[in-house]
């Protein structure tokens, strides 16, 4: 089946897009849209498996719990966060959408 | 862990590059990277898991045994190739180098 990342948007998107693009046993792998999205303040990603994240276009800083520097991903970046390591987008690009490819996958069987 | 899929290429490359970026139980992320390279004419991939794959720069043609039609893929582009469905890589971009991302994870709790 064959698809592409780069659907046309609509022009409002209040809330970040999530789209399940394919999923087989522990693994998911989704696109993610962001507009100038961030996660809140208060709020920290911090889920059960790992995940390997590829921005595909646009640009944001990532917060790693305990490290004092964001992550800045461009084009072509990936970032391999573990499972249980809290993490939170920054700020994604306000001006062009931010376009991820992400893969979440099992962290039972060790990670890499 | 931070890393770009854009790293410097050898001026050189006889052959495909395949570079696993992470792996954990059934899954395997892998870099690919063609520069004009194509399957052998009488070659078919034939894996035992399914493979997510993702064209990120570059163009390529896929054949799917079969299929009358090559899949033309361009940047953004993916594409999902079931367990032990046979396909080939027709052609790729003989200007530039077309750099893939590909999953491949477990067939065994049943595809998408």
């Amino acid at each position: 089946m064959k698809g592409t990342l780069f659907t046309p948007l609509p022009p409002d998107l209040p809330e970040e897009l999530f789209d399940t693009l394919a999923a087989a046993g522990d693994v998911r792998i989704e696109r993610i849209v962001s507009r100038g999205h961030a996660s809140p303040g208060d709020f920290w990603y911090d889920l059960d498996r790992h995940e390997f994240v590829l921005l595909v276009r646009g640009r944001a800083g990532i917060a790693i719990e305990g490290r004092a520097e964001t992550v800045v991903l461009a084009p072509g970046d990936y970032l391999i966060i573990e499972a249980h390591v809290r993490h939170r987008v920054e700020w994604t690009d306000p001006k062009n959408d931010t376009i991820w490819l992400a893969v979440h996958y099992s962290a039972e069987t060790g990670g890499e």
